[in-house]
């Protein structure tokens, strides 16, 4: 048997998560919390259950839902987006993620994407017939270098894929970096792929900055973002994305073949969680915020050298001054001899990435977070 | 924007249930029961979430519930499945489809398929760059043409996908079905694709034949089974496909870029119901034979011709006697004017059906079905 992606092996997530439960470890690799959500979503789920809310939802999510996002759009970015026309709930914005490469890159097109990145973009490009080009950011701040950026663009490049807040690196993209983007695109066919999963853990003064605020290029990008990161809900798989009709239009075909519709009862909770509770993601950034600082206080004596962390629920951690390994092998010692799991920053990037960072996160209880820093700090 | 499916429109399900509820018709169109699934799944769902059991389960599915379909296969088909290799839990039968579509296809391949058929499957065959190729089925008992079928096999053929008990024309293979189509591939490196989300709605004697219970197709073949269908709950979006390690790992390696994991409480709770109900599934027949023969009969009196009903939630209605509108005109006819909303049999193909057929769902109330059959009958 002849695999379609040959070098493709199992997502650095599962691969570490199995690890440290083989080993019993504590996880802080795959993000995700170690609580769960709201009690009142969690009830909702419940009640929608129980009304008989269980048959197929609409394919592209339930009036209800695709409202009150539009609404929460409104509140958080001031900008008009049509429920009906612009707003497609996928499961998860994994599926956001494919379903809108899938739609749009076709064979022979070029994707331009900044690196370090999530493990989920190269895969879709790959498998729609797409190449990936890479603009590399580099630490401590991983601000793109545009000129960089502009000597990628050809002819054939289609899509231009960024995230903000950035997962793996922490950093956030501010409006000047949107207007540069812009710049460097604006008289060219490039449509753009805002992956925002994390758009209300952002611990900037300034705040998230979404592609749905920039007008010019609102008209040609898709922002996709999650519940799952909102709501501490990874396990419940409801995410969006939003883009103009035309664009919609052409996500939706592949969507409906790929899932055809989410989880019915979970899309109808998370629908009265918006309209109930709307001052949940304004209160998010200091949820996060104390417990980043609660890990970083904790890490104070450890020889770790702490990167700044302006959003997403992880830290990176440069070990250059305990380990001369390679991160691989680092995280794997972490994982089987201290007992701690993180991310090797190296599986992020097609190319080396001559740096001794590994990623941990922070999505944890007090008590996870004080015993993962004792065992970091005997380093 | 021009786009990768230009002549691919909305699912005509989305369609019909779009078009019933503005004319308020009898929504017999879009297949989905108009009742919930047994209260213990519902009360295990709500169990589950407040145990805390919210965040990403593991991406191949919870063990708990791979354990339980492989005992489950066992239980019903005499066959050994491996719960950890073998196993892959997904985003309903849709998303399984998708994925092993999309893992096994390659461009330039060519793809077998027995027409009418389900609507997603061209749609990802051609996605992967492949081309579809049908074996017509006619009425009234459907069975395929295996001198027609072995002229189709070339050396570009890759795969060829069956569905069982069969949607739309409710007709179900027997033993002597796989048996030709073993012999017609057996020295060609030919896979196959086995779609039995209807597996325990199946009304024959014999029951349905699995393409788990055939050793030498089993060696080379994916089967994929839906939850929504066993248990009436199509909106949790929860099923599987089994195939030979080697193929669940390149199927394994699309499931995790499409949508990673499914709705983790859900999954939990499906274990339970396998787990402590394993007699559900052998109620299930007479459960909706007792529906299919109460709406037989309430169109007794009517003018359409019915065709037999082997399996599935589906009837197919000859519409011959009352009409020779072609059958899309005469199921916008029949919502609009009737108040009743069917599927016309030609969505399902290709090339032109000279038939006058359209589906009805049974999956619903009693009430619900008297309601429709004397719509019916007034024509
Ligand atoms: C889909 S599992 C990975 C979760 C995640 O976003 C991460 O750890 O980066
Ligand atoms: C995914 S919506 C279609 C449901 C169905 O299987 C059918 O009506 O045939």
């Amino acid at each position: 048997l002849e695999s379609k992606l040959p070098t493709l092996g199992t997502t650095i997530f599962t691969t570490m998560s199995a690890l440290a439960q083989k080993v019993g470890a504590i996880n802080l690799s795959q993000g995700f919390p170690d609580f769960s959500g709201p009690e009142y979503l969690q009830q909702r789920l419940a009640y929608h259950v129980q009304q008989g809310a269980n048959q197929y939802a609409p394919m592209s999510g339930i009036p209800a839902l695709r409202e009150a996002i539009s609404k929460k759009i409104n509140r958080c970015y001031n900008s008009h987006v049509d429920p009906e026309t612009e707003i497609t709930v996928t499961a998860g914005a994994t599926e956001a993620l494919f379903s809108v490469i899938t739609a749009l890159v076709r064979a022979g097109d070029e994707v331009i994407c900044f690196e370090p990145s999530y493990d989920s973009y190269a895969p879709a490009v790959e498998l729609a017939g797409g190449t990936m080009k890479h603009v590399r950011l580099t630490p401590p701040d991983f601000s793109p270098n545009w000129s960089e950026f502009s000597a990628l663009i050809t002819d054939k490049t289609r899509l231009v894929i960024l995230n903000t807040p950035h997962n793996p690196t922490a950093s956030v993209w501010q409006k000047k970096d949107f207007e540069a983007l812009w710049q460097a695109i604006a008289d060219k066919p490039i449509l753009v792929l805002s992956d925002e999963v994390y758009e209300h853990i952002c611990f900037e003064q300034a705040g998230h900055y979404s592609l749905l605020q920039h007008p010019e290029l609102r008209a040609r990008g898709i922002a996709v973002s999650s519940f799952g990161k909102t709501y501490h809900m990874t396990g419940w798989k409801v995410g969006y994305c939003v883009a103009p009709p035309a664009l919609t239009t052409e996500i939706r075909k592949i969507h409906q073949y790929l899932t055809f519709s989410v989880h019915t009862p979970s899309q109808l909770a998370i629908a009265d969680m918006l309209n109930q509770v709307p001052e949940h993601d304004q209160e998010l950034p200091s949820f996060y915020q104390q417990r980043r600082d609660f890990f970083i206080n904790a890490l104070q004596s450890s020889r770790f050298t702490l990167l700044p962390c302006q959003g997403t629920y992880f830290l990176l951690l440069d070990y250059s001054a305990i380990s001369t390994m390679n991160d691989v092998d680092f995280c794997i010692y972490l994982t089987e001899k201290i007992g701690v799991a993180a991310i090797p920053l190296s599986v992020f990037c097609k190319e080396t990435f001559p740096h001794h960072l590994i990623r941990v996160c922070f999505a944890k209880e007090e008590a996870t977070l004080r015993a993962a820093a004792e065992k970091l700090c005997q380093l």
